[in-house]
């Protein structure tokens, strides 16, 4: 069982499948705190561990998504000679276990059985952007700016972002990213594969909610499981072995209620009831 | 030599260097069975041993790709309590013993000599969006709607292809498709890169069938053997090894007369005449 | 030391923190030589060396960026049987014995320490546009024609352009463009990424040169040297080591006197200062 935390940097809201995680810190335009980080793991534990939530739209309060680290941190790294996130060793570890490739800050995401929806709302900075671009889907604000933001501070690409994000745009983008740092907003990316569609800022939130709840309704939890690790595993290993896996995965679907369900549901030509 | 082998779900037409292969069960609407894997891999591994054959356009009968597995394959699973791929051990094997990467299914496609274009006419889902995915080279009508429709079952991505999508066309778009099994039409793909052109339905064949002429006439049947062996090897190894290899290749194909007619037909200011 | 080298195929300007290289052979197009591929890496050796250079254009003299290899040297092999570089054995090696993956003919460009930039002011063809794609950033003349070259002469994709094109613009175009050896126009690539942007004739240096300013200005030059090695090696890697690599030289980077800098100039909302 997991603890209830108290959310001073977070809001957590559960509504049926669909859990929505909004970064709140607004007098500090959302920015990453070692306690926001804590917070957003206990958070996304929590939502792993519930059979009933399938989705985790995670989002900003107000009009910024997340400014990257809070610069008040930046200057405590300064006077302490080095970095310190500002997490405990007690913090929770969604996600590892699942593939030792995965055992890491953020990459954890790759581990979860939990779909995760970014919906950038606003400014997106540092590792605001880190967190956004290992969701596995993402919509955005047109207005949203975004950068990568380590560049002005004389930091390297931060958390895996350079071996993201060739992967999310191609390399002649993820270069301009990375390396110039520079701020591009949300619409300035059309086209670019960066976000599944980029809309007005009103209509953010609800794209995003009727998208997962479209999804929860189509697919069955086993498969929108399966899928998510078969993506991220497969980046990992030759094309051969992936096949090998689906196939192997397929022989045991097949005797999972689920299958029966989706069959049923195809030859009766209805919606799928999903347990 | 290849024996003959009547064909019931396939067609089969060659023209010169450019077969065509056509998927036909239009009373399914082209849908898959162990029998048309049969024949697929039969008539790929008759093009592939054809020195003649360079270019495999695949297509669908009347107004449809190909709708995936056969629904009434899909009950048979669910009855049996198990998958059952409906193919016997004497089944072709194209393309296999190139690369231990591609001894699978469809990655063999990777494996073999022929080029191959995917002529997307309608539907395409499961296992017939799987195959368009695994071709070398993809049209499709603007019209044909695509899913991958294992979610919907229950199923795991299918065939690799949360290996092979997310490199066609990047992580975020892929995970759409693949977690979601949203159906989409191939206009709306536009600018994704997941076809290399989408077309009005009537010009559909037309422009694949001139594509293909011009790629035989243009380049050489070794530099295009080469190159496609090249490009999917390259995915299972370092920028360096891929770096060597190439040049490695080189010095070979500089004794090749393909090269000696491609320098004189330069020099000459001709188009070349390959043997 | 790096001694001069007299420059017989190429130019050099050096400006501030920004080196202009003009391959310039105008009476051949700028096609590629034995000499030009020599003094390339001498001067990239040299750029390399200098801790005031940190950014490269890449560029062609009058209306072509580099048609690829002379086709007297192409009639050369032929006459000689065999393929001749003309290097010799004291050809400068920059951006080797950073990673072995990257001690090869064009892959050591992802071993610099200078951020390359494709200025592509007109035709790329074979080893021109190889060279052009392993530039870090590229630009291009709406009007610049482009192709692979290699099919019709029979040879395979060269220099390792079949592992890079497919991480720059995905599998299906990169087949497009390996396969058919088609001449295409960089107007034509609009929207795949080929580019960070295709623009007028008369835009493009001027727009790579305030591109690579503003860059310099912004980022720091120990930031720009590491971001730019860990996009490359994280293309070799599992995403988990990518993200502890990017920890430890977090680390390192915080201790750097660049990043009190960074955090200063971020506090006092000034420009920062680079050493």
């Amino acid at each position: 069982m997991i603890l209830e935390m108290e959310l001073k940097t977070t809001r957590f809201e559960v509504d049926g499948p669909i859990a929505t995680l909004t970064l709140s810190r607004p007098e500090r335009r959302n920015a990453w705190t070692g306690r926001m980080h804590t917070e957003l793991r206990h958070l996304l534990q929590r939502a792993d561990s519930d059979p009933e939530i399938r989705t985790v739209i995670i989002t900003g309060a107000n009009d910024d998504f997340c400014v990257g680290a809070d610069s008040q941190a930046l200057e405590g790294h300064l006077e302490k000679g080095g970095y310190d996130p500002g997490t405990s060793a007690d913090i929770a570890n969604p996600g590892y276990g699942v593939a030792s490739e995965f055992d890491q800050n953020f990459a954890f995401m790759f581990g979860l059985n939990v779909t995760t929806i970014a919906a950038v709302n606003g400014a997106a900075a540092g590792v605001g952007l880190v967190l956004a671009c290992y969701c596995d889907l993402r919509f955005a604000s047109k207005h949203a700016k975004l950068t990568t933001a380590h560049g002005p501070l004389g930091l390297p690409a931060e958390f895996g972002l350079s071996w993201l994000l060739p992967r999310l745009i191609g390399l002649t983008r993820a270069n301009d990213l990375l390396i110039s740092s520079r701020v591009i907003t949300a619409a300035e990316t059309a086209g670019w594969g960066l976000f599944n569609e980029i809309l007005e800022s009103a209509e953010l939130l609800p794209h995003a909610e009727s998208y997962a709840s479209e999804l929860v309704a189509r697919v069955s939890p086993s498969a929108q499981r399966m899928t998510k690790l078969q993506v991220y595993l497969d980046q990992h290993r030759d094309v051969g072995s992936a096949v090998a896996e689906s196939e192997r995965l397929l022989e045991t679907a097949m005797v999972d209620p689920d299958y029966q369900e989706g069959v049923r549901a195809l030859m009766e030509r209805r919606p799928p009831r999903w347990n």
